[in-house]
């Protein structure tokens, strides 16, 4: 019997972490900072009907593809796009080399602070402020000047850090869908390689799932060395009918499930939906004013207009931030 | 005790499969196709060496990223590139429609079973024939029409699936990776849609992990459907200097394991090794003109010359096929 006690010992070392997970798994509330409702509860319908063994809605674990939009859906997007005060900072650090931006647009406005009439020449603007601050040097390089930055940069409303807006509900969603057997991505309009260097450690996303808007690269031997290069040309734009179009070219299978907040992520939740058997969509509709901000049909970034009345019409499930979301950011968590 | 032995058993019934899983791993040959020797040997060593906590040389499951290009590498390549056969199975099928092929290169000596003639056209016939077979329809009819060729066209010389002439060798290699951590992706210069329909059966490699040539797409809605059309218009090749970039671009990660067999896999194999840490670069060399084909510095298709030699400067894995390689294909296995 001695010799049965000690295996049953050792058998429950082994057994017990294995138990205690699947006792979490089952009985703990994996969305804790989400209010109970509706909302919470289609979310939790669909994982529970796809991940059903003999349920007609059941999905092998391999075709459980989630895609998430980033900015506005995953983190804050207001005032302006994180990417961007990135790039404005980049032009502040990079102006000493550049004496000729001082009489340059939409240089010269930035450099003065003047960031609205810096950005009243548009996309053209813009493009021209993202290739000057994103292009030129390899791609390591490119990695350590954002892991910099991320590191250090402060949002000017709140003081913290841009990892640390991150949407705590959306943290807890994006977890739980793994818990329950989902590979989850990210499918942005943001540049790939702005935010790869941080989303596995901010969202638990590794770079290889991580879709976005890119500049063309090249690959050279830079003394003997190999080196990939960042060109000032665009590559590919994952925005809108880019959505579609870089699941297609990246992940190469439909998401059964997309979750996004803007006009933006309208095609990619039209093409996931579209696909056979059960499917997901969801909308962050941005209703709180106080703990972040309220914006929607009319706002300039992340207008939510034609996706809001898509969304009603197919009963597509619509986050309502202030009502729905107990936390918002991660660093309101005592 | 009744309640203790119950215990037992039941424990027993859940730790049974995993302590089985745990010695197969432990005792038995991962490798069995692979005679015993250098080669073999450089590969158990380096994957022995990154995954041993503690070694100066570990490297975390994360970052355990293995890329294999696939003609050549995973599967045969000669007499020609298997997506090659399938697009003149292509303009065969699609010649009825296409009456103006009669009169026009490369269609015309194509039909009439002239491809010597059709192919001198180089590059610019090769992409004509792509484009005229590769485009034109929805991504979901081009993933049917290569399910359905898959399952039915034979290889002219031996008579099997494609999907048949598969390396055994390299399916066991494919597995040890991934029992020990590793995330396994093809590289390959292919087109990435001629792939994914049947890589995840075949090499256990799902869609996402598979990176390789493209051409263009385009989201739209066909009478309120959502669909992707493919384009005649190439979007990325995936060779040679393109590799890293497609590595870049794709998996946003340098791998530290490289696989390929002709110089199109050269400079994956230097950007792989050029990184910091244990790094392990692998070239397939064609020596068996018996079980399969001889072929490196002279050949059209697959050509082995300066890669081999930067192998031997660099001290890389070669696998002398001939002498390394137990079984050549799956379908000798009895």
């Amino acid at each position: 019997m001695k010799v049965k006690l000690a295996l049953l010992y050792i058998l429950t070392l082994v057994i017990a972490p294995i138990s205690k997970d699947l006792a979490i798994a089952q009985t703990t509330d994996a969305l804790p900072s989400w209010n109970d409702g509706k909302t919470k509860q289609s979310i939790v319908a669909f994982v529970e009907k796809v991940t059903t063994q003999g349920s007609p809605d059941f999905v092998p674990p391999a075709e459980r593809i989630a895609t998430f939009d980033n900015d506005g859906t995953l983190w804050a997007e207001q005032p302006m796009y994180s990417q961007l005060f990135f790039a404005l900072d980049r032009v502040k650090a990079l102006a000493p080399k550049h004496p000729e931006w001082k009489g340059k647009e939409p240089f010269a406005s930035l450099l003065k602070g003047d960031v609205k009439t810096a950005l009243a020449g548009g996309d053209k603007a813009i493009l021209e402020i993202v290739m000057a601050t994103h292009a030129g040097m390899t791609t390591e390089a490119f990695e350590q000047i954002v892991k910099d930055w991320v590191a250090s940069a402060k949002h000017p409303k709140t003081g913290r850090l841009y990892t640390e807006m991150v949407y705590q509900p959306m943290l807890e969603l994006l977890a739980y869908l793994r818990a329950n057997g989902f590979k989850t991505f990210i499918v942005s309009g943001g540049g790939v390689e702005f935010m790869r260097p941080w989303t596995e450690r901010v969202y638990g996303i590794p770079p290889e799932q991580v879709v976005g808007s890119s500049i063309k690269t090249k690959f050279e031997l830079r003394n003997g060395k190999p080196a990939i290069i960042r060109l000032p040309e665009i590559n590919f734009i994952d925005d809108k009918a880019g959505k579609p179009v870089g699941i297609n070219q990246y992940i190469g299978r439909r998401p059964i499930a997309a979750f996004g907040n803007s006009d933006g992520d309208l095609q990619m939740l039209q093409w996931t939906t579209a696909g056979a058997g059960a499917r997901f969509a969801l909308i962050v509709h941005h209703t709180d004013a106080e703990r972040e901000w309220a914006y929607d049909r009319k706002s300039s970034v992340g207008r939510l207009d034609k996706a809001l009345d898509e969304a009603k019409a197919k009963r597509w499930t619509v986050v309502d931030m202030k009502n729905d979301w107990k936390t918002v950011f991660t660093f309101e968590k005592k």
